[in-house]
Parts: C-alpha cells; structure tokens; sequence
C-alpha cells in the first residue's frame, strides 16, 4: 500500500486542523467493523461537517490518486468502512443536522450522519415517525448507501422505498442532486436508486430526504411460541399469503432465545418464537391480530403474549435488538460470521429445513432470527477467527445457505449489502452480464476507482 | 436520414419473413402516439415474437449502425415511439405470453408485450390482482419503461415498486437478468431500477416479473362533487396527510365531467367531482370511507354516490379512464398537448389554483384531471396542431405548469415520461450535473446510441 503522498497530509492539515487524523487508534477505529472481517485500517480519517467538506476531500482524494472511504457509525457486517486498498476514511458522524422536516408531505431531509432514532426524536409532536430500522442506530446516509432495511420492511419497505432525493459528491467533487420531493416522477433515469444500495462506489451521499409515515393509532406487539420452528415458519408463510398487513413479524429460534434472556435479563420462553407487531386503526389492528392468532393457533402457537404500553413494546424490540449481540455473548471472544440470505416466501420454509441440516452438521454454535415476512433470515456463526477449522466450517455453511437461496430465486443478502464478504457471490446471483453492467456503471461515474474501492464488484480475475 | 441498409434489409427478410415490414402504413402506425407530435415513422418494423428475435434485431442494427425503437401499443404521449433518427420499430406486443404466476408468492413474469388487462385477466381464481393501470391497456415493457403508474398508484406505488426482476437485451445484444424474486436484496446495484423509467434507451425489457397483490376483500368506489376545486383539492391533503390508505382518489374538473358524459354517456354531475376507492377489509373500508366522507362534508362535498356492485364501478373508473380521449371528442379534430406534473401534496391547492389562473390567459379549451393523492395531475390541452397560435398557447402553458411545478420541488412527469416532449425540462429539474451523469450512464451502456436515440436526454447544445 502507498503511503499517502505528503501534500496530500498537508492539504488535510491544513483545512480540517484536528479533524483530519492519521493515528492508529482513530485509523484502526475506522478501519473494522462489527463482523469476522479482520481489521483493514485506512490511512488517514477526515472528520466531516459538511458537503463543502466531503467536495474538497473528494477533490484532494482525486487530485492524488488515494481512495476515499465513507464512514457513518461503523454498524457494517460486510467490511463496506474497510480500507483494503488504503486511503481516507471520510467519517460522515459529524454531519447530523436535520435540515427539514416537511410534515405536511411526509417528508424528511437529513444531512448523511443523522441517525434514525436521532430522526425519530427530533419527529416527536409531528405524528410521523421512520420505520426503517436495522436493529444498529445507523446513519442514514449509511443505510442508503447499503439499502437497509430491518423489522418493519415488511410493512414499510426498504430504503429502496424510502429515499425520495440525495445531494451526492460525485468521484470529481462535483455537487449532483437526484430526485425530488414528489411522491413519484418518470423524469429520467433513476439515479437515487443507483445510488441507494452502491455502497459508496459510486458517489458519496451528503444528504437525502426520506419518507416518513403517520404513527398508527393503535400499534400492539406480541409474542408466541411455537412447537417447531415448521410451524413459526408456516405461520409466517400464511400470514403473509393472506395479505395481512403486518408491521412486523420476526422469528428467533431457540438458541436465540437463550441468547436474549441472558444478554437482557428477560424470562421469554426459550422455543422457537415470533415476534410481531400490528398497526392500524384500533379497530384494523384488532381485525390483523385476530387474524394471525387464529393462524397461530392451528399451528400449535402458543401463550401469546401481549406489550401492549409503549415501555413493554420498546423493551420486547430492544431485546430483538439485541439479538446480534446477545448471541455474540454466547461464546465470549467469538466474533460473527452473519449470514443473510432472502428467498420468496413459498420456498422460506424449505429453505430454513435445510439450513438447520447443514446446522447439524458442523461444531459451531449457529442461531437463527430474522425478517421472515420479507423471506429474510440471518445466522449468527459464532467463530473464533484466529481458529483456522472454525472459519472453514462458518465459509462452508454460508455457501451453501447463500447458494441454496440463489437456486431459490432469492439472493446472498436482503439487507447488509455486498461490501468484501458477498462478492464471490454477485455473478452467480446476476449472472456475469449483469456484473459486467456493474463494472461499466463504475466506470463511467468513478473511472479512476477512488470511491471504495473493492467493494461490491469482485476482483477482476 | 440514411436509408436502411441492404444487407440489414435482407438478413431482416430472411429472418422474420412477413414479420418484417417496410411497407408505409405499418412504418407511420409505428411512427405516431397518441398525442400531438407530429409522426415520425421508422424505416422499417420488425414483429417480435421471442427475446431471441430481439437478440437478432439488436444484433442486426448494432452491425449496420441503425437505430431500434421498442414499441407497445403506441400509447405514450411523449413521443416515445417516434423515429426521429429512422430505424427500425421492434412491436413488442406479439411477445404475449405470460411465463409463470406464483400466487404463492405474488408475482407473475411476463414477456413484455403482455398488457395490464390480460394479466388479470390471466389472475382470475388466483385472489391476485395486478394494480397499475395507466388508463390505457399498455404493455407491462412499456409501463416499466417509462415507469408508469396510474390511479391505483397512491396505495399500490408505481412501476418502480412494482417490477422485481427483468431479462433485458442489451445494445450489443447480450442478454442481461436483472433482480429476483425475493421480496428485497441489497446484492449489487439496482440494475432494475435504472432500466424502469429508461424508456428504451439503455437496454429493451424483453420479460418481467412484476408484484400482484390480494384482491381486497372489500372494495368500495364512490364520486362526491364539490363547490369548488380548492374544496375537492383540500379534501385530498387532508385525506393524504390523515394517511388514510385510499386505493384511488381522483380529481376532474367540470369540463372533464361534460367530456365524460358526453363520451361515455354517463349523467355524472357537471362539478368539480373526486372519485374515489377503498380496499380492505369489510371494516377497514368502511371505516376509510367514513373518515374520508367526514373530511369531505366538512369542505361541502356532497352527494357521494357509492357504486358497490362491480359491474358499476367498473363503469365509474371506465369512465375515468376514458376522460383522456372524451376530451379530445370536445373539440373534432384536435389532439392534446398533454402536462403531467406532479409535486408535493402541501402545495397541490396552490399549484392547481395558479394553473386555472394561467387557464384563464389562453383561448384554447383545457381540462384538467388527475391523480391528486399523489400530487399529480394533467392537463388536457386540446389543440390544432396545425394553428400555430393555438401550438404557441399550449407550449406556453406547459412551460408555465412545469416551471411551478419545479419550482415546488415537483416534477416536469408524475408518470407519462420524458421521451421527446419534455427534453428541454430534464435539467432544469435534475440540474446539469444529474444529466451528465444520465448521459455518461446511457454512453456506457449504449456507446453507439442505437437504442431509442433522441428520448430522455437532451440535445447536446
């Protein structure tokens, strides 16, 4: 790796003062994430405050030739914030201004930093609220840029469906908007959805408006147990084929369970679960409850209980929350090697059978939980990276879940994005034109490969 | 324009046989829409019957430098369809085949030749239905080209939501799948999404998959008139900002309710009038049109006529889908300049009122209707295009609609697209940054501007 060319450090010197660092803990803090990736720390950290901050790193980035690599808080499992080929981090935390709030149209405009419970509380008293959560207190400009979604996607979507507009710095500093404030437009090419899910390859979003949704006047959460984790899976499966309008409907397994009591000290019964949410008008929200009952019911779901206080809703959702990190708990040390295939609903229960074989088949421990109203389930592979046997076992289960989605129909990621760790996966999902497309997208908006390079597209072999 | 060549010619020949035509009705029944730009016929039509028909065509034009034009059923009103470069027009509605429905999962793939009417007819005992409908029976490839929506659009979203996956040929003639079937992916970017709303420029859609969703257990339509448009106008904010989940609310004014009756024989009210539907369930429905009709009361909205059988609200909404040509029967021989702006809900009332403001500067008769919950409507601009005068009036109107338009952070098209008709507003809403990058995208992916040369991008001046 070059080091990085001394008027470079200079120029950042000189404009940003303390913002711009080049010591190991702040490079080392920026260069790893939440997963198994091993740490790739950049060479330098720019501290952004605004998009004229984000124009003249990106224009010193290009002028000499170093990679530029956004940051937002760090939540990634896919190593999108390593810095593989060096250059700049651009930490985009700082830029956490909400810069409107349109209530009248249901609309938000943040700069890339906010995060969604900061959104969320600056909402208060407008009757609106964001919905995308992805379990993190991610930035927004992050979730955009990896096309999060999370618990209530099934209900509300994903930031495909959520950003309306961005203000991006393209690869040459220069200042692009795309989108508009309109609920829809055939007005061109739909650059903010290239944008959203580019991961920083394309261009670097410094602010974006989203969409936003009435709090429903009746919301209520339960949970029910099931005998099997077929019958939590088929309860799913119906529900969603009826057309019930969930707002959420997660399953955990029984490991996960274990997990979440003792990570946040909960007494949930420790057996395949479903979490679920309702929202609606009092009376639609009692309508979709009965509805899914009833569905429970005749598959064996039991003890359905209710939060129905916002603090019991908020601690059952936190606890799902936590699930990640709870699992983590489970094996002290271990880090996660995360899983996040998503099919068509008609095959999740097939797909999830032959997942809890491939399970038994290896030393590892594995829990199960996800957005399976969306089709969309995580495993969290409890490895110790150093232990060469462990990663092989964790490599070999996620083939073979990713590979057994795509023969689905469905994809190696609903939701974290391909960052380093799913590449080796994006021609079998696409197909080699497709990844060829990609590559002729990249290099038409980034020629000289500065922004995140060696995310997404695979190396050239 | 070059003539075609003769070796394009006969390879065209030996290949499609009678399925190739250079003959002067078919050319100009490829070469017109269904508005007021002048015919520009291609040179020749080939009828595809298969994606490998497109693959040879492609490859065929791409070998001889000449210009392909996908074609539906001609029922753009930008032009899209005109030859303005010569070329040969690919009529894509012989491709009529509906591949596969997954009720299980909902969705269905098409070839893209398929219209909206036969897929539901197609869905009938599924309990599925498909809800685009851009009043015309379009073609699917053409909807999703020019990302169309339609009356459903404010509950169902619009083509960019609605299509999950493609198989496209690309300008060299590779074949390209896009998407999948799961529910959501954030494997790569969102090559879909650039396709829909492309108009034919960057690739030619050749299949589908699209989403269905459940057929409501209740549905109920229902037209109520109104003192004045701001009164109808206010009762969709109100209803909109309530999040009232209405399938379809609709403006027309009195000259399109006289068009109407007129056309379609209907005694409907001459008054500014909304119509409306409610999907759900029993209660559900009953209680949004409860909350509707309480909203409208209040703003003096009156007689709200219920139409619960299906046969009559099939009426209702054919009727509404025949105000487009009911108005062109208002002035014999006319055709219409259409607008199609679309902006955000706070400021439809004021956008509306300025518009009948410029009504009333010119001469020509102009109806105006639209789908208000999503901030979009149209005006029919009913016009000779051979009186210079009355062409100077309709461009000056458009132009004032779209600059507001714009101006309140709208867009120049809710959903017609920008074809040829609205070139000259892409960067005065995108900006030129946007539109560089647009024209750096379709040069990637097109370098020899062969696919539908001249829509969506402007001149370069």
């Amino acid at each position: 790796m070059p080091f990085l060319p001394a008027p470079l450090i200079d120029a950042l010197h000189n404009h940003f003062g303390q913002r711009f660092s080049r010591g190991e803990s702040a490079c080392l803090q920026h260069g790893r994430d939440e997963s198994v990736h091993l740490p790739q720390p950049p060479q330098g950290v720019v501290m952004a405050e605004s998009t004229e901050d984000i124009v003249l790193t990106m224009q010193l980035c290009a002028a000499h030739g170093v990679p530029l690599i956004p940051y937002g808080v760090g939540s990634s499992v896919e190593g999108h914030v390593l810095a593989p080929e060096g250059g700049i981090s651009l930490d985009l935390s700082g830029m956490n201004k909400i810069l409107a709030i349109h209530a009248e149209d249901g609309d938000a405009t943040v700069q890339a930093g906010v995060t969604r419970k900061q959104l969320n509380d600056a909402l208060k008293g407008t009757g609106l609220f964001f919905p995308i959560d992805p379990g993190a207190d991610a930035t927004l400009g992050g979730m955009a840029a990896t096309r999060a979604s999370g618990t209530n996607a099934v209900r509300y979507g994903t930031m495909r469906d959520s950003v309306m507009a961005t203000t991006t710095v393209l690869a040459d500093g220069r200042l692009m908007k795309t989108g508009g404030r309109a609920r829809k437009s055939s007005a061109g090419y739909d650059l903010t959805r290239l944008l959203v899910g580019s991961e920083g390859t394309l261009g670097i979003i410094s602010e974006l408006t989203v969409k936003l949704y009435p709090i429903p006047e009746a919301i209520s959460a339960a949970v029910c147990t099931f005998p099997s984790i077929e019958a939590a899976v088929q309860t799913v499966i119906l529900t969603i084929q009826l057309g019930v309008p969930v707002a959420r409907i997660e399953l955990l397994d029984t490991l996960s369970l274990k997990a979440i009591n003792l990570f946040s000290k909960t007494t949930l019964a420790e057996a395949p679960t479903l979490f679920f949410e309702f929202h609606g008008s009092p009376a639609s929200a009692t309508e979709q409850a009965e509805t899914v009952q009833a569905i429970a019911a005749d598959l064996g779901g039991a003890n359905f209980e209710w939060a129905s206080r916002p603090e019991d809703r908020s601690r059952l959702w936190q606890a799902r929350h936590d699930a990640y990190f709870a699992c983590l708990q489970l094996k002290p040390g271990c880090r996660s090697f995360p899983t996040d295939v998503c099919v068509p609903i008609s095959r999740l229960a097939e797909c999830i059978a032959a997942t809890y074989e491939d399970i038994a088949e290896v030393s590892i421990p594995i829990a199960l939980f996800g957005h399976v109203g969306d089709g969309n389930f995580h495993l969290i592979v409890m490895v110790d990276p150093a232990n060469a046997k462990e990663m092989a076992e964790a490599d070999w289960i996620s083939q073979r879940v990713v590979e057994r989605a795509i023969a689905m129909e469905g994809t190696c990621t609903g939701e974290h994005g391909i960052g380093l760790g799913k590449r080796k996966y994006l021609a079998r999902e696409h197909g080699e034109v497709a990844v060829d497309v990609m590559r002729a997208l990249k290099a038409a908006l980034d020629p000289h490969n500065r922004l995140n390079p060696g995310k997404i597209l695979p190396p050239l072999s």
